[in-house]
């Protein structure tokens, strides 16, 4: 496997004008600053980039912002998620012809199937991009676990590349870059959760992709490092301080899920002078009032502000 | 209410030829055998339609036949099924344009959120598209059941006109049904649940989308105009013998959900000669072999064949 | 299957004294309501009657009491519900030992298992005790569904007697009906849930376990006797009356589960009278203030109170 | 805090009999076994120690048999796991009697209740019994999760003394941990999985609870050092190789659940020669076979054997 894909890869979050639209100013001061950081590649159009809340229009304005912006920086990996396989592979198609040096994709959801057809779904996308694939793992949203010997025998088929693991099953993580290992390391491996990166390097984790990424680069670039030289002790205070950074997700009431998780990320953004508004994609509204309060309080306790 | 949209109203199942494309050859006659068996409207891409297995041109290459071939003698209700707000409104803006009678939205899905989002998502999509909205209540695919209070509200407010309950949930539907016609009746309310129909008529609904109304559409308007001339007996004994007939989606072995589910309905299609292919859109594969004689040895017990 | 366990069957909410001691007069007030309403049976020490909060010395202290109380007027079920095989077996011992006609028995559960473990765990229940064993399917408490093929299996090889449904799955209860019927009938199916009993009997339930029928036993009754005259409609009205009534169950605020649904049951009965308090078990807390108002309204309005 | 309870505290698995008698020589070599290696304290009547399936006579028999086998060498912790409090509060008074050095208790089960019946569930056992109190959290087994917020005003008001987090969710417990540390660490904060504890270390936990402490305690103990000594590299390495000793529970086909987890830890202390037979407790098989010719190879391969 090609070191790639490896290392630091934020989950990148999409601003947006007060008005709805897609702010391609405040998307380059994003990118910058990720990019100025060091990390290592970008993912954008997942989850916290409010891929299932854009329109294909969008989503291809997104992806050509990306691409010049970038201008080849750092590699770019776009997410292709949707319900059933035809629908992704359009996706994946526009990422191949506008540039994407990957693609991303779920297993599929909305309607009720088993293990066969998950692994049918990944096999056809791979017959019909050229373009390495991850797998996304994250029950959460699409409500199945990609089971360890699936991706492992994706991997050895060569029809998946790696896989982006926000099961937040840290058990299953560990064996799958168990069997990764015995296997010869077709796939890479990286973590999607920010407050536990360090047990993922622990585990041998090949890259994080962490949301909080977007708010403070460096120190999970500083973290990657120190897991490179073996420096357990800094791997671990990092993590500390980022989980710390992390309570902006938690420390808001009256909201739940995606308004509290990327609205905390937009709203810290914003106070930070990168992002011009913390607007959320409909139906979800902006944090406002109190819950921004808290977030810059929390903001300036980690010397984000 | 008007009773544009009352009595039976089966969720159409898609024809796809051998090779994967839309078969209109067997969809044609797939509508007039129900149309003829005098259903009182029909819903296209509904979840059993194959919704969100299809690409946006798929789906408009059925709306467009459905509303040529349907030709005004039945309303048509049509499944504007996607993730979230923006994406759901682009399809039912399509369906607004090609005519369609009605059109029908789920709770979004896959990011998490909660009632307030759920609530703005209605709102959102009644003050974009002038049509009457249904509200599609079906937990097993967004994981989500839609409270009986908010679904007053919204029908309270002209923001939805109707309910297609496939939550499962008889209690709730009881409460939904009560509730509305303490509300003075501004919800249609619709059952999803072709294998006990008879328990929600007893609970006052006012009709029902049976995915199994494709097979034998005869039966469900007998059982209907028993209901209304309140002849009970003849509600149970029709329902009775359409239970015995959905066993053609439980008798399969080595397949589950979807793949079972709307997989019997295309293979009993198919033996029926209404359509020519049994086959399924990917990534699920067709019934074949075993499965197939049991499918077919339903049918002749219960008079179909 | 002899018609012991046929009709309305409800399940006996324990009485307990401000203390939290075991209420022996209420609870002979409130048998004696039951029965003298003409109710088939009695189930006690169902999940209504506070099974799992009662210690082993509390649950034969109540199956004591009935059987004293009851004196033969009516057969009575005793549940005999705990974690795994061997505590079941205990309380099945117990209950036999005290003069039970039946028992109650659902899935184990805490720990994990398999359909296997499921199935056997019924089977040495039967080897151990005999008495006549019926099958709780509660997933809801239990986090397992009983399939219907493995109860019609149970059914056939005398292992279980019949099924108390409480799993909500209207489709599920009407194919056992229907499974049942083609078996030879070994099994008495009882629904239950309070509010869509009309729908059950639609399906061909043999009763129902209504925990609104603490409450008003006699509509009950009245509803069963129709059934079986075939007036349909007249089992619809009660019906429509009954749900109304159960809205007690749902109208408080700021509780939920068990101290909302039990907790209207014993406050309902408090304030007619039966019960002297309203007292829940540990570490549940009893309504108060406007709940028990709400309660109170509703009792007023369909003339309980 | 007292470091009374930090350090390797494996929850023992329970041998019994071929006819399915509690086995106490088995117990005693598995005791000692335990001890030997250097474990900090012991857990019996955990979810591995099959409380849920003891009758009240046979955990009696387990805790006496282990205070007298224990004798002071070691703290013992007992597992009072039951439905409701009444219940518990029964078996930690048993416990108590016995001469436990504390008890752990789960979030009440079975009947549903809120957030306000589980806080209260633990302050009534407080009361009731003067002994440490472990909150157990377990979601897979009592299907809700303890909140971080509750577990920390629950030992800042005295009512508890740890936790013992078998959770999985390791981003909820980064957060305890440093909650815990905010608050002047009224809990000891330990890991129930023995697969990720460098994970819980980099966390900051107190300790671990391995059931494949059974097996090889000896590594745990060398992990625990490790941890101690901010020997990160030794921490990981241990790790590694005992989560690869751990594919005895994953290896087995035809089992699911307890039958594999516990089944195989039973099935590696028979090979070991400690139990005299890998019995499980009804309604459970015991492997056999490939299931445990596969549980042999992996502890050669581990050096277990």
């Amino acid at each position: 496997m090609s070191q790639t894909f490896q290392g630091v890869i934020p989950p990148v979050v999409t601003p947006l004008t007060e008005s709805g639209d897609f702010d391609i100013a405040s998307f380059e001061r994003s990118l910058n600053h990720m990019i100025d950081a060091g990390v290592h590649a970008l993912f954008i159009l997942g989850s916290s980039g409010e891929v299932v809340f854009s329109t294909d229009e969008r989503r291809r304005e997104i992806i050509e912002a990306t691409m010049s912006i970038v201008a080849g920086r750092v590699p770019v990996l776009v997410g292709c998620i949707d319900t059933q396989t035809n629908r992704v592979i359009e996706h994946a198609r526009v990422a191949a012809e506008l540039g994407a040096d990957a693609i991303v994709a779920t297993a599929p959801f909305y309607a009720l199937g088993g293990m066969a057809e998950i692994e049918q779904h990944f096999r056809l996308i791979r017959a019909a991009v050229d373009l390495p694939l991850f797998a996304y793992d994250i029950p959460v949203c699409v409500h199945v676990k990609l089971p360890v010997d699936m991706l492992i025998r994706l991997g050895r088929d060569g029809v998946i590349d790696g896989v982006k693991d926000s099961s937040g099953d840290d058990v299953s993580f560990r064996f799958l870059v168990q069997d990764n290992e015995a296997a010869g390391r077709p796939l890479t491996l990286l973590t999607g959760h920010e407050v536990v990166v360090d047990g993922a390097y622990m585990s041998g984790a090949d890259g994080c992709v962490p949301g909080l990424g977007n708010i403070d680069p460096a120190a999970y670039v500083r973290q990657w490092n120190a897991y490179q030289a073996g420096d357990w002790e800094t791997v671990r205070t990092e993590q500390d301080r980022l989980a710390k950074l992390m309570r902006i997700a938690t420390v808001t009431s009256g909201v739940t899920g995606y308004g509290a998780g990327v609205g905390s990320f937009k709203t810290a953004l914003a106070l930070m002078g990168i992002f011009t508004s913390n607007r959320m994609p409909e139906p979800v509204v902006a944090l406002s009032g109190d819950n921004v309060t808290a977030i810059e309080k929390i903001l300036r306790e980690n010397d984000i502000l």
